[in-house]
């Protein structure tokens, strides 16, 4: 006996995940991919798209069960490689030692997930269906397949896992008093490439996050498993050095030799592969509520699209999957219950990853061009080594502590802001931060807001 | 020889202000209005429709050198007037003496700056003139006249002065990169009448704002020239008391009697209206840019729909006219530079008009409900007859003080905030509020906030 049927859309690895676990809790379930099957069609062939997944998203699949190798296949990243204009090179570590964000394979994390789910008895997955309409009272779904051919799927509920372009999403503005965001950022970006060495091994430092930079724009560099590097150059569309100001092929050059001279040697084609490409937009979208009728959800990008600048848009959506999956069991299948208790729970925190998220472009795109900020990671890394119970720094609470939900995270780094602001304010802090008496004042004013 | 063609979308109190203004500086200027126009068809007819209009709005009437006969047709409200639970009656003014709001016809406004536009050689009106279609490059137009026949119109520049469900900016999401968000309130409300006396005079005192606040929800109501009041009942669409859950007749009646008893004697049949209205939504719009490709604008509600908490929503459409009326000048009619600097000198003031209304709800409607809010306004105000230089309070920043742009008084309202809650800390404040040493202390905190 199935104790209902669900439709998902979209077959990222959010969705992928959703079906899991909601098959594994004995539901009926449909995952609908409007692409064709990556395991099929190699789409993802000789592509290394990565993306960075850190304690938040490896908790969530712990919690509902899935093993994956994904952890075996991913790199760790142990600390910013900050890349100085005069090519200098300096680090900043993530967190403790042991401490990483990994980078992984987008395809590669996807694809096992839809294994896991094909493996299950109750969930179905259909590839190269693409959603045209969804009835919001019934959770029925409209499907166009091939050219000509549409479907309809009937269902109990219906989950748009469907990703930052959610056709769910969009078509719930006919839903009355739907309360909705779209906020683009000033950046767009491209990808570069950086190849492999011919031995297979990386030419750049592989346990690392490179960064270059600059302000008001950065180049990042991930490594991937195949010993090449993604790379992503984020800057402004218009503006004064922009994608819009880099219309020739000699200030392009000019402006990649004198801001990324020691990449050069690595990139691929860089000034080729700027010319030819038209910069996509970074773009955060909000929503209220993430649930209609007690029929239809949204979950991951599809409710709470980011940008990427704190790599946690994946484990934030892999958090709402492990949400569920505890709300389905307290609250004893009744959906009536669960997707209130589901949006109550998430909303507040897929609003603070926003706002992180959105913050953390002027913490990466600024980092070596401020010395004092970097001394005051590092006055508030050592407070921390010495009172853990009092201050874990705001990077640590988001990346490494997911028992910490993001709001509280956002809402203790806030406070931990004005204490900072106090100590960075002593008179000759730049030559005593390593003296007793920094530590001393940093511990009244921290157990004074947090004691 | 003009100076170039407008169009403007719209013919509300924005809209025709706009036009004036435009065609004041030697613009060709064509006003379309999709409605019928209410000079002719009297649709306004019997309607007492008011709106608040305060030092903002006729201050940008005279700056754009507009006199109408609106503010001697108005009706100044001096303060609240709040009716407890109980029928008790409490006052409190909205500044100093002789500070008033201004209770409006809407209708009264908008057929005034009609006239005058009409009276203008270079402004042509069309009404029932529907828009269905911005060229965003060229500022060109479709509009439905009659029910099959659309008629085209080129024009150098448009403004979308078309409210807050502008269809001007409900098209510009088809412009790559457009940031929109809308918010919807928590409360819908309904409108209900308090007819005029036999004599033609006002049932309850005609010189203030009403409120019955009772926390979740209020009631207020504006008087009119014609005797009658204008009430809003606003009110949670869901929850244990709502519009939601008020579905019987007997539960809306006991609603009414027990909430508003007073008012019983006076609101023209509100249960029978209770039960025969749907709840009207209440929603505030943001976006940017507020101009495409220095050729099409957006002005007023259609730029920033916001709450009528404030009553600052047609003086904030008319500080837009008054700022695009300077900048013409001073830019020479460059509209390349006039668009951008429009929209950096507005936006702002338009997001923090949109913050302050939303967040005088709660001020409004818990009014009553906390003497100590009122003991605050009190030490407020006497802290600002002594030392005017140094506080103005935030009502009489945003409603009296049209110097200080909105965006000023929201950071200024915040800093006092944090002054006056360490003021309504100190122990025995109830008792102690009029002793010299509040005021001392008070100086203290605000000079050295804001001296």
């Amino acid at each position: 006996m199935t104790r209902g049927k669900f439709t998902v859309a979209g077959g990222g690895p959010v969705g992928s995940l959703l079906a899991i676990l909601l098959g594994r809790h004995g539901y009926e379930v449909g995952l609908y991919e409007g692409r064709p099957d990556s395991r099929v069609t190699s789409i993802y062939q000789g592509k290394s798209i990565n993306i960075a997944l850190s304690d938040r998203g490896w908790t969530s699949l712990e919690q509902i069960g899935v093993g994956t190798d994904a952890k075996a296949e991913a790199i760790p990243m142990y600390h910013r490689a900050i890349h100085g204009v005069d090519g200098e090179l300096s680090r900043l570590p993530y967190g403790k030692q042991s401490d990483a964000i990994w980078s992984v394979s987008r395809g590669g994390i996807n694809e096992q997930l839809l294994d896991i789910a094909d493996a299950e008895a109750n969930i179905t997955t259909h590839f190269e269906h693409w959603l045209v309409d969804v009835d919001f009272e019934t959770a029925g779904t409209v499907f166009q397949v091939k050219r000509d051919q549409e479907i309809t799927v009937e269902a109990d509920y219906l989950f748009g896992a469907d990703g930052a372009h959610s056709k769910v999403r969009r078509l719930a503005h006919n839903v009355p008093r739907f309360s909705y965001s779209q906020t683009y950022m000033p950046q767009g970006y491209i990808e570069l490439n950086i190849p492999a060495n011919p031995d297979g091994t990386h030419k750049l430092e592989k346990n690392a996050l490179h960064i270059w930079p600059r302000k008001d724009f950065m180049l990042i560099a991930l490594p991937n498993p195949d010993g090449t590097f993604t790379c992503t150059l984020f800057l402004n569309y218009s503006g004064s050095l922009s994608f819009e100001s880099l219309q020739e092929r000699s200030a392009v050059q000019a402006f990649f030799e004198s801001n990324f001279a020691d990449a050069m040697d690595y990139l691929e084609n860089p000034v080729d592969v700027f010319m030819k490409k038209t910069a996509a937009p970074l773009f955060l979208v909000q929503v209220f509520p993430w649930s209609f009728n007690r029929k239809v959800g949204l979950i991951g990008d599809a409710a709470h699209a980011i940008v990427p600048f704190y790599g946690q848009g994946m484990n934030c959506g892999f958090e709402d999957c492990a949400e569920l999956n505890r709300l389905i069991a307290s609250h004893k299948h009744d959906w009536d219950a669960i997707f209130p208790a589901y949006e109550s729970a998430r909303k507040p925190n897929g609003d603070a990853i926003a706002e992180l998220s959105k913050r953390n472009f002027v913490e990466m795109s600024d980092l070596s061009g401020d010395p004092m900020f970097q001394l005051r990671k590092k006055i508030e890394a050592k407070f921390s080594d010495l009172h853990p119970q009092l201050w874990t720094p705001l990077y640590s609470m988001v990346t490494f502590s997911p028992e910490v939900p993001y709001a509280e995270a956002l809402r203790v780094g806030d406070e931990q802001n004005k204490v900072m602001e106090r100590i960075m304010a002593l008179p000759g802090i730049e030559d005593d931060w390593d003296e007793p008496y920094v530590m001393q004042q940093l511990l009244e004013l921290a157990s004074e807001a947090f004691g």
